[in-house]
């Protein structure tokens, strides 16, 4: 890392940039037993139900761990043994909740399509009529392997129609993309504390509907991962089951508070929407193009098409625009060379302006693109 | 919390009192995919092996969550299906480690002691000799409940005889207590971030024989708490598996760097020896007495009888105590009532003096017991 004195900015999916003011709530200690800090875990559990409007139907189980950690306990916990579950598919982060369901041992049936092709209402509507089986659905409202939206209002109307439960891993959207809860209905939504919340990584939520969590008891095969037990204890005596994050616990709650201030959701999702126009911008100026339609694109995350030039590589792409000061994100498809930027974090246009001139920068130094040398 | 300018300084095991190097450590935000940060995660787990002398045998494998989660993933990963499981039990986390095992659905026999009476080589042999079937055997190393210590050399040269496996959770020895891999047979040894290394918790670890965890893939039932997964990819891309709690890897890097400027293990074992004789002399002082034959006590953390008084109840004491600066932990017994005060962090003897005296004064306050004040 260049000796530049400023951290780089992180242009990733998660980790991201925090603010400072986040940062600095890690620098106490707490104790995990303490009346102070379990006041703490509630205004979280509070913040988090008011994002969705859930504080009628829903309750929040926070869990230890990466995100992933939270989607296999919403899964073990929420489907029971004998249950069937539907997992729809259009990048990596379907396939894992695929894996998992399978790995626990239930039932799976997945749906794919092409990773720049969002599942609708109407593929799912006939899946489950035509498999009276399936007892529950998986959906990843943004997919991050690529940003792709899948249109959840219209997928869970479909579900509720029928009558099955929706699980939705929301880890990249929750926070920027609307999730109603009294309009949208699905029995689980699950995120993390390292995304556009804007806190550190180290732990996620789900937000349960209550009535479903309450018959849940005894389906879980992991202890640790079982968001039953996490929620009956924290219910009884107001304190987490196993040792909390203490730090990343009040750095969360301090991003929340600042997620609050700036004017929630809505808010949040016009800095990002304008962080993620900027970054278009700059691509066409360097003449890089999108891998996705603009219509499916969510502010989130982009994948974009690496140079079409023998001279291009990833990775001294990528070490030149980070010793500029900003950290990309590789691909993660397989057709196609591309790489991806993340639209989210503390920061705003400025820094996105900032990131497209060290990419200009990089790639002239790499001897890539008359178009970017004309620009 | 009353309106102390200084943090209270916590008496409990984890979360406990880090240093500030160690917290601002926190103060920068990385990229998980970044080669600056995977060159600490290398770090981490070769210093972590330095501690127990593994290299030549071991493999590190850390892990997301709580110390429990490095438990269930040990057990997930390195306990075939078919196994059978046994686990000595002498308090809440032998128990804690049982039932994860009957959760997953593995064959497993406990043997259960008083709290106060350590399990014995000899009842492992008689125990091994009497039930064939048995491929592995849980132990805690210092049962958090009491803080009694349990004989790990003995009882692991018995499994060894026997040809068994032994799986260790040293949650709250690791670092502290000798664990040598050069002359202790074990599978496993388990403990997590937030303990005797003095980082803040959010991650734990495996500490697995190489051989085993090499035969280990598909045993277990989790996605995320698959410790051969996490270990095959961290190998092959030096990265983690999920999103890492990449603050926490960072101060608990940092920790380590100060645990082994302190003189390691052996300089821990001797500050944390001495805070013990310091709570120890100042509790005889109070006329307050422990609840463990000192033979049997770690030095980590000490059960103490509470007063024999009418006028103490617990929660009077521990809010006076902490509006004193001192954050105590509560007893973990039925059968007496008891509180708990844990002698690791970083603190020194200074600071076990000043909790004693916080007590005296708190007891003063509740009117209880003549030798407090005649003291």
């Amino acid at each position: 890392m260049s000796l530049v004195s400023r951290d780089p900015v992180l242009l990733t999916p998660g980790p991201l940039t925090t603010s400072l003011q986040t940062k600095n709530a890690m620098l106490r200690d707490w104790g995990s037993w303490d009346a102070a800090f379990n006041a703490v875990t509630a205004k979280v559990r509070k913040q988090l139900l008011d994002i969705i409007h859930g504080h009628e139907t829903h309750v929040c189980v926070p869990m230890q761990g990466s995100g992933t950690f939270s989607v296999e306990a919403a899964v073990n916990t929420l489907v029971p043994r004998n249950g069937h579950m539907l997992i729809l598919i259009n990048g990596a982060y379907g396939k894992r909740m695929a894996r998992l369901v399978e790995m626990m041992g239930r039932k799976v049936s997945v749906f794919e399509t092409a990773e720049h092709v969002p599942t609708t209402a109407a593929d799912v509507d006939r899946l489950l009529s035509a498999d009276k089986s399936i007892t529950h659905v998986g959906l990843i409202h943004c997919e991050t392997s690529t940003g792709i939206l899948n249109p959840l209002p219209q997928i869970a109307s479909v579900i509720a129609r029928h009558g099955k439960s929706l699980i939705i891993d929301a880890m990249s959207s929750f926070g920027a993309l609307e999730i109603d809860a009294r309009s949208v209905p699905f029995d689980a939504v699950i995120a993390a504390s390292g995304k556009c919340i804007e806190g550190p990584p180290g732990m996620g939520f789900v937000l349960a509907r209550r009535s479903v969590l309450e018959q849940s008891a005894g389906n879980s095969l992991s202890l640790s991962l079982d968001l039953y037990d996490q929620w009956v204890y924290m219910e009884k005596t107001t304190q987490w089951r196993f040792t909390p994050p203490t730090h990343i616990v009040m750095a969360f709650h301090e991003a929340l508070n600042q997620f609050v201030a700036e004017g929630g959701q809505r808010a949040r999702l016009a800095r990002y929407t304008n962080n993620y126009e900027t970054l278009m911008a700059g691509m066409e100026e360097l003449g890089l193009k999108p891998f996705l339609d603009p219509k499916i694109q969510a502010p989130i995350i982009v994948t974009i098409h690496a140079p079409d030039s023998p001279k291009y590589n990833f990775k001294d792409f990528y070490n030149r625009v980070r010793d500029k000061g900003f950290i990309l994100y590789p691909g993660k498809l397989t057709q196609a060379e591309t790489f991806r930027v993340g639209c989210i974090g503390a920061i705003g246009a400025a820094e996105m302006r900032q990131a497209v001139n060290a990419m200009r920068d990089a790639l002239i130094e790499m001897g890539i693109s008359e178009s970017v040398v004309a620009a």
